[in-house]
């Protein structure tokens, strides 16, 4: 089933201690459909500027990603410009320029309306819940937030919430998103009480576990926990989160059904899609994987936690 | 084979949101025993006052534990007292009276010469190698240590580490081991390179990794990660890394051979430890399981990572 993802595209300017990146094309559309593009059809929703060229749409054809539902505006594409410590956890902001994005309304091309499953990504609430709504006979949504919504826009989060039913989000957030709650199981069940049948929380180097609602896919209650890649340098985390997005939602979406096994798959090919994200700057290692090398690491990661 | 664990014995009063406990039973040695016991004789070697009793000693021998080793000085037994936070990761101490335990010189009794399982408690690292080196014959020994000696001791603690073949520290004490390396493979490298065949890093709720010296027990030199269960309510942090030492040096000392899988197995049975102990105050839980019970969990353990 093909999946249709909204979310920005950008253009990002960004420092690690391993080095440093200007203007290399981003966002979390860009991160989760190169990811997702090595499972499924991906159909993308956006907005981009007058800077958008040939060239960086062709890094979305090449992966065989449906770019008409990028809408081209007139002024320049959203910039991102930030630094990442030595424990590369946090990136400190040098700067934000929304541009298009600022007035982003995602229009769904009709050739898109027939689409099974949808990604929301990082948007704000309302814009993802219009995409939903607009979007009829949707088996599976996924989505996305941050700390910014989930403080400034609580109620509409709460909202969309209710739409979606796969939510992915780091501890931090899915702490806040509880009001608070510190206790990671807790904080899942309060979650999850929102809305979303199930709840993937994405631990950064030590991996994600996905909890579920009571009774959420016919599929037992238990959660499941996939590990992280042990990794000698991580060159740049941006969009390590959406491409794991890419890579769970994008496995569920190449499968006939949605059983707890390919839950289970689909939450260990996210953390390998995150963990090659971040060997090289911006989507440079996403561009140019192939599915052997994806299989490949899928493998180590089964050896890495599995008993014989 | 028998296990000689050498470490403290503590009288904790403890507390955290979930309630308060005084002068409970407690020390790296106690919790390292009691979690061991479950797979193994243990002998313990630790030095308490004239406030421990027969009905604390009870504790241990009801889980045949050989108290031959503890030594009773003239004085009060060891004495801590901390508060645990809402997050529950770090404990704020109010007091540590040393007590009998400065002057702690650990004496093996001959009896306990023959053990081929050590494992070096928390404690200075002159005394842990000196302990070392009174058992000949030792197969194999596991230790731990702290900020505190890694920043007081660390020419002492590097001769020691060269007697160790399994150290087990937390995320925190190996970057700081590594010189403040901050990328986990690079900092679990470093530490491997001043003398243990491999590491155990213990990433709290997020599970444990085991890295390996190339070459070390000829089984390969990729690592293995075991995860810790999502747990509702942890009542009591103290001594979840003592527990899981004893989990996984008392599962390994069970074993004919140490080989791979042997390993594995004990690193998931380390996290089975370190999750029962957390759910109650104090040693409570450690003093009532059965291996049934353990078991069960460590089915549990399986489940939350295994694909099918």
């Amino acid at each position: 089933m093909s999946i249709l993802a909204v979310g920005s595209v950008a253009f990002d300017t960004i420092a690690t201690p391993a080095g440093k990146v200007e203007n290399a094309l981003g966002g979390s559309a860009t991160y989760f459909s190169l990811a997702a593009s090595y499972f499924t059809d991906v159909r993308m929703v956006a907005v981009v500027g007058e800077d958008f060229t040939a060239e960086h749409e062709n890094i979305l054809n090449k992966r065989k990603i449906d770019t008409r539902g990028i809408e081209h505006a007139k002024g320049k594409t959203f910039r991102w410009g930030g630094q990442y410590m030595e424990n590369l956890n946090e990136a400190k902001t040098d700067f934000t320029e929304l541009n298009v994005f600022e007035k982003f309304h995602p229009r769904i091309p009709k050739e898109y309306k027939d689409s099974k499953i949808l990604f929301l990504g990082n948007i704000h609430p309302n814009l993802q819940a219009t995409v939903r709504r607009e979007v009829d006979g949707v088996k599976l949504t996924g989505g996305d937030t941050m700390n910014f919504w989930i403080q400034g826009s609580r109620k509409e989060l709460g909202e969309t919430l209710k739409l979606v039913n796969i939510l992915l989000i780091n501890d931090d957030e899915a702490k806040m998103l509880a009001g608070g709650e510190k206790n990671l199981l807790r904080a899942a069940n309060k979650v999850l009480a929102m809305g979303p049948q199930a709840l993937v929380i994405k631990h950064g180097e030590y991996g994600a576990t996905i909890f579920f609602r009571e009774g959420a896919f016919g599929i037992g209650s238990h959660p499941f926990r996939a590990p992280a890649l042990p990794i000698d340098e991580v060159k740049d985390p941006t969009g390590a989160g959406d491409s794991f997005a890419g890579g769970f939602m994008g496995y569920i979406s190449s499968q006939e059904q949605i059983n707890r096994e390919v839950i289970k798959r689909a939450l260990f090919y996210g953390g390998v899609m995150g963990s090659y994200a971040v060997e090289r700057f911006g989507t440079e290692r996403l561009q140019s994987l192939s599915r052997e090398e994806i299989d490949a690491r899928f493998q180590i990661f089964r050896e890495l936690t599995h008993l014989g």
